[in-house]
């Protein structure tokens, strides 16, 4: 079995969609698109050492690198369709690319997105990058630029998760084995914690559900990829208003707040990148937000305000917090 | 000024096409597909060291990082649209992005297509990953597996040039300057053939409007990037056909032929990667044909036939020749 052979095994699943026309295997793919839908396109890159540690798995690699791509379809209210695979990798491992392969369609099913082609390349570092097309009926996107002074401001789920997880690899308390298929023999709370803390690194949760109920109920959104403050401050940057930030309100995993104390945890869950889950602004009432959450069985917290002031004000009650925005000026 | 600031300044130009509903700046692009047409999605990847040589000037590697994906849209018979880019690089140096930004959209501005979105990121060498999406009428798009037996083969163009174009780089008779502003004082005509050749490897004719042409003409086609023999055995593969083929109607440049022997220019025509020229079948007249030459004022060479054999087979004149199908495994 030769690599061209592997990459072939592993890659070119059959595609039962009657929108993919020619899938992998011609110079290009052929897709159908909807009338009527305007087409979203996203792409983001993992590599190795800079966004995610070695001890990551393969299995965890490849849906990662989906995850984070389909944050940012969901982030414009949008349904993912297609996506294309460019794979760098160090040497052809049958068994890390299988893995790889396997975490990739697990995403890929969830979310009802198929890869129509792709690129295996060799170089010294793994270097994933995946290119979603997503689409949203016409002029329906959710773009950063409608927040609105008097908004409220939304963030799904929990937040700082990841951070504290990617610190657990980090100190070496990961082996190289998939969150998913580790056997947790030692079911004692605080591994159920850093399990879960892991977890929220190695897969992050695309909120694609709750970004295409956002459509027409939120006025700007982002996903939160660099840490709340910074990606907030983008959105609101670009929606030329400021925002008043709580941040005693910002929603904390139960495993977070157990496993470090609140100011830590504040912390993360301010500037702790990777998180993937959504911020937003709307005017809908509250109820209206919080039947949503209901539907996904997700929280959705009410974090802060837009304003009109030139910046992000952070609060924590009454009293000012001088926070600085970690994430806005990131490279890498 | 920092890696973002040089980031947005290079990449982040202004878009006056009203296919591009929102470009680079949100999580996202918008674009607007038009109706009655399918997508064509492609991506290719290009590693330093790996895929070109590290004396190639950031102008011309954002050249040719767009070039090979519009390649594989000309062999789809298609119309680029939109683009999206995946940078890694080692260290943040402005000349370096800058410069390489310049190559990306000289292509983008000759073929007209949007860059649309990215994502920058540091690695330990450089990897351009970049992504087109394009489109054709529907059920357009040529394929690789239409070939049939009877058809004549054609090759768009010169083979071998961009092999022997790289290997000037790789015996360091280049310097770090793009092909386009060298400055050439000494117009002997073995420098005008180098610089030819350099030229063929750095910046590939992506051959876009004969691709276009070829709809409805071709009955099957690929972009010859790892050489013809491996890439037309794809393609009869893919067909179901065999071939043959004449190495003695191989189209050679002059500058080729002047700087090596028969032998050795006929192996690089024949097995020699980075031409990216077309390599179709067609049941057309050959004044058809012709006639779609003279109108891109580019050769186009009827070098064989698809057969009902099993193998593609190579003759010299009536001599069938054995030749090793280089490219066709490869993994890189």
């Amino acid at each position: 079995v030769n690599e061209f052979d592997i990459i072939r095994e592993c890659f070119d699943k059959p595609v039962t969609d009657n929108s993919v026309v020619v899938g992998i295997g011609d110079d290009g793919a052929v897709c159908r698109p909807d009338a009527d839908r305007e087409l979203l396109c996203v792409i983001d890159t993992l590599v190795a050492d800079v966004h995610f540690p070695g001890a990551l798995s393969p299995e965890d690699l490849g849906y990662r690198a989906v995850a984070v791509n389909l944050s940012d379809v969901a982030a414009m209210g949008g349904r993912p369709r297609w996506m294309t695979l460019a794979l760098s990798i160090v040497e052809s491992d049958h068994g890390w690319i299988s893995a790889f392969a396997d975490g990739l369609f697990e995403a890929a099913h969830e979310f009802d997105v198929r890869l129509v082609g792709g690129d295996t390349t060799s170089a010294r570092q793994v270097v994933v990058t995946v290119q979603i097309a997503g689409d949203v009926p016409q002029g329906r996107a959710i773009l950063r630029s409608g927040a609105c002074p008097g908004d409220s401001i939304f963030v799904t789920g929990t937040l700082g998760d990841a951070r504290a997880g990617l610190a657990l690899y980090d100190n070496g308390s990961v082996g190289n084995c998939s969150v998913d298929k580790c056997s947790v023999d030692n079911h004692s709370v605080g591994d159920r914690h850093a399990r879960f803390l892991r977890q929220r690194f190695a897969r992050p949760s695309a909120r694609v559900g709750i970004g295409q109920a956002l459509v027409g109920v939120a006025s700007a959104a982002i996903d939160v990829s660099d840490g709340l403050a910074g990606d907030l401050s983008k959105l609101l940057q670009a929606s030329g208003a400021g925002g008043r930030l709580q941040i005693n309100d910002l929603p904390l995993s139960e495993a977070l707040a157990a496993k470090h104390n609140d100011d830590a945890a504040r912390e993360m869950a301010l500037t702790g990148g990777d998180d993937y889950e959504l911020c937003f602004t709307s005017s809908a009432e509250l109820e209206r937000i919080q039947c949503m959450a209901d539907d996904f069985a997700v929280p959705i917290t009410c974090i802060g305000m837009v304003t009109d002031a030139p910046t992000l004000d952070c609060f924590d009650g009454d009293v000012a917090v001088d926070v600085e925005i970690a994430g806005y000026r990131h490279f890498g």
